[in-house]
């Protein structure tokens, strides 16, 4: 790999700011990795802005194929660059070399499913009325429509995916596939693994002929930086996946502007898993290996980690007893940063200390940035009058509510919104609590049943969202190919020439792509 | 028809409040109409919110073909009320029988296009991967999504639409479509037409076994009643067609919620036409008769009127003096209300106020609540430098703006959102113009060519709506099929038994919708 230059990505250019931002830090062991990375300048972040302002008109313009190629070639360099980002990855999260080689096949996997989709065309949602002069009481308009690109897109790196998740993670992909340009924000605890894919990105920019500006890198502070892109008036929506309360500030930032933009932040969830009693008769210690497993995965940090655990007072004891022996005996893993290792430290003595709030196990601290996997239980009761039982600890631990499965149901429909609501049962009930998955459904993106909530399938029907907080916006979906309709607004065109308006919508229907026309899908030529 | 009460409707019952809300007022004798009408109490407005967050789980759950039945019975009952709605619609509005009949068609249109939406049931975009066990690195879950409502919707009625924006209009048609409950605020200037239209509502909901709670009519003031509402945690979006003050004020509330929620507001728009060389050359008069036509429907209280006109200085003089005579001969017609009526004078003359505006013409003024017609001009430098110059006169006034086409598309693009551009060209013109085309795109919800902004067919490809300010959130239309799609979620179901999947995701797709089934569009069964 090519030297790591501690510099934001602005255009075509490199920064020319010498005021020092952050340096990574490997959290396994405390030491500080080369090199020194600055803040950009208020001038470059700027120009990064206008930059992206003037690509918007020729990128959103480019045929489809051309955005194809783009995304194509950012999935090749990127590939390519693999072995470096494994081993920068590693360094700067603490994470196995596995996981990152993992999540740089699910990232370039990404960007190619999203070159498929707008390579095939369809999902502009094309509509065709046919004109109908002779209609009464008044003729029918020609009038047509699709999806169209909003404008520049800042997408801010989250901690927990240095890849799929950040400079070129699903936001980015969906976003340029869209047509939009895009501004990263950098995330100071993985500074080179941004650099290393920025240049991946910004190479695929010159070798395909995008527009300079199409994307750009920015480093620096939140503040300096990141609520500064998100206030630009050239800015048209944001994408975000971090903290509650760094989301809603960006909701905030967003809505105070002159002209309100939308933000998709992903923030926090608990993702409630519901224990039935037969399954737990049937199956409990199975549940609870796999529930391990959840729970661990990524060392707790993955936003859909099953936080909170509903099963009734009367179960036979085995899951509980498992789990519990389980996570005893559970590995410390080593966590992002040594920020977000305090914060899981605090957060499950906090819980400790709630009245009524018992630790059934733990693993053993090996101290430094790791974390100690640890499962609590309490009452239904004492969880439906203590609101801060709702809080996520970002981590691996999870709290069991025990109760009846009548106040088990009052206390889901009491959570807040959720990525993913899991259930386990058998199938007789699953029919007999009918009422309790509706509940459910109505605080969650997903529904599980008979599965875990970690392991998000990058595909068409997935959706990664869910009402606030777990998101800002739960009528969106991050991961999977609905993510591509949060950058879009549909225009109609009324009365153009077949030559004027754009080939998605032209009679003869030249990409091939399903239309509505008049109400019938179809993908003939009119 | 029924005697007219007064009294807000609630679920099934009537309100006992006696504390007075408004009588309405005939604007062309400003005469005021029986009966007096009551505010909600804080108590009924409680029980409507908690009627309808009961409903939601019962009515969501309904199969589409009860919907359907729901829809058809309000809009036979809304036709069967025609004859009460033609009489108080006229005393309440000033409008014309004709256009409360053809409004009113309108109206019961759009619910049964929503009933065939719903009946057909592809809209809600079911999407299926089939479950891969074998798939490496990771197996493929079974995967199902689709859309979901969201919750009881608050429905703010319309001054200038009594029927088609306002009890059973675009709004709550789209949003009772989708599995929504609607509490809908009537309007102040049209009570009575909004308690007959509410009576067909509440009538076809007991006629088709809804549940109570799916439709409440509340009469009260905007913040008692109307923020009251959107402040509510079981409301979960919010429908409001009306002046940019009021619309940006329910978008504060709605983002200052403990759990913020989506607001469809159309605001304000000017809805530039821009008017070329040769078709100014070719058909300047016949141009400046349909701009008359266009600028004087329904009194210019069209969200689409057309208030900015774009055209070269070096233009023949035709269009300009045609459009002044017609101006000057136009009749005055009344306003809906003596409020609107006074605004629009008061904008009138503050524009005349501006240095560099000419009043070209304007219709003798009749006095009363009624609105004279008028044109003004301007120099594109001093619109460039005159930013109130933006702002919308309600009513049938328009400025047009003149200069070089270059200075043209830089005013163009320095527009706020837009709900329609318009274009006046030759086919040459169009190729010609490309880059001016591209920069009102950019502006506008909708573009028409060689038409006119009035008129908004109710089909599949309307788009109603366009960038902040035209509306809050340019992802979306308030008018046509597209306009469902706001009151709804995508939620995924994973590894759920088959029988416990919605019908729209089952193997056997027993409605025969369309489905993406692993990425290809089917209505096949799996």
């Amino acid at each position: 790999m090519s030297k790591l230059l501690g510099k934001s990505i602005v255009g075509f250019s490199r920064s020319q700011s010498d005021e020092p931002f952050t340096q990574a830090v490997n959290p396994a062991t405390n030491e500080p990795l080369e090199p020194q990375y600055f803040t950009a300048a208020g001038d470059e972040v700027a120009r990064a802005l206008d930059l992206a302002e003037k690509a918007f008109p020729i990128y959103s313009s480019l045929p489809a194929a051309k955005r194809v190629e783009f995304l194509r070639r950012i999935a090749e360099l990127i590939e390519q660059a693999g072995d470096a980002i494994a081993e920068r990855g590693v360094q700067e999260t603490g994470l196995p070399e596995a996981r990152m080689r993992g999540e740089t096949g699910r990232t370039t996997g990404q960007l190619r499913l999203f070159a498929a989709l707008i390579e095939e065309g369809s999902w502009v949602d094309a509509r065709v009325e046919i004109a109908q002069p002779d209609r009464q009481p008044l003729p029918k308009p020609d009038l047509r429509s699709m999806k169209r690109p909003l404008g520049p897109v800042v997408v801010f790196c989250a901690s927990n995916f240095p890849l799929a998740f950040s400079v070129a993670g699903g936001d980015t992909a969906s976003a340029l596939a869209a047509g939009c340009p895009v501004l990263v924000k950098a995330h100071h605890s993985h500074p080179g693994v941004a650099e290393i894919v920025g240049n991946c990105v910004e190479q695929a920019a010159r070798d395909t002929g995008m527009p300079e500006g199409v994307f750009s890198l920015l480093y620096g502070g939140g503040r300096s930086v990141g609520v500064a892109m998100v206030e630009a008036p050239a800015v048209q929506a944001v994408g975000f996946t971090g903290s509650r309360s760094g989301g809603t500030a960006l909701m905030q930032a967003a809505a105070g502007r002159k002209q309100p933009i939308p933000v998709y932040a992903e923030m926090s969830a608990v993702n409630p898993v519901v224990l039935l009693p037969e399954a737990l008769t049937e199956r409990g210690e199975a549940i609870a290996e796999g529930m391990l497993t959840s729970l661990t995965m990524g060392v707790g940090q993955f936003c859909t980690n099953p936080g909170l655990i509903f099963m009734p007072d009367s179960a036979a004891p085995a899951f509980k007893e498992k789990l519990s022996s389980l996570v005893a005996e559970a590995g410390c893993g080593v966590m992002l940063n040594a920020g977000i290792a305090k914060a899981f430290r605090e957060s499950t003595a906090a819980i400790e200390k709630i009245p009524g709030v018992k630790k059934l196990a733990a693993a053993d601290d090996a101290g430094g940035n790791c974390a100690s996997p640890a499962v609590f239980s309490v009452s239904v009761e004492t969880f439906l009058s203590t609101p801060d039982l709702q809080a996520e600890m970002f981590g691996p631990a999870t709290l069991i509510v025990e109760g009846s499965m009548e106040q088990i149901e009052q206390a889901i429909a009491g959570l807040e919104g959720q990525l993913v609501g899991t259930i386990h049962g058998t199938e007789a009930e699953i029919k007999q609590y009918t009422s309790l998955v509706k509940t459910l459904e109505g605080r969650s993106g997903r529904l599980v049943f008979n599965g875990f909530p970690t392991g998000v399938d990058v595909c068409h029907a997935m959706v990664h969202g869910g009402p606030y907080p777990a998101t800002s916006d739960g009528r969106s979906s991050s991961v999977g190919t609905m993510a591509i309709d949060r950058f879009c607004r549909p225009v109609a065109w009324q009365g153009f020439p077949d030559s004027e308006l754009p080939q998605e919508l032209q009679d003869a229907n030249p990409l091939s792509i399903w239309r509505l026309v008049d109400g019938e899908r179809s993908r003939e030529s009119l």
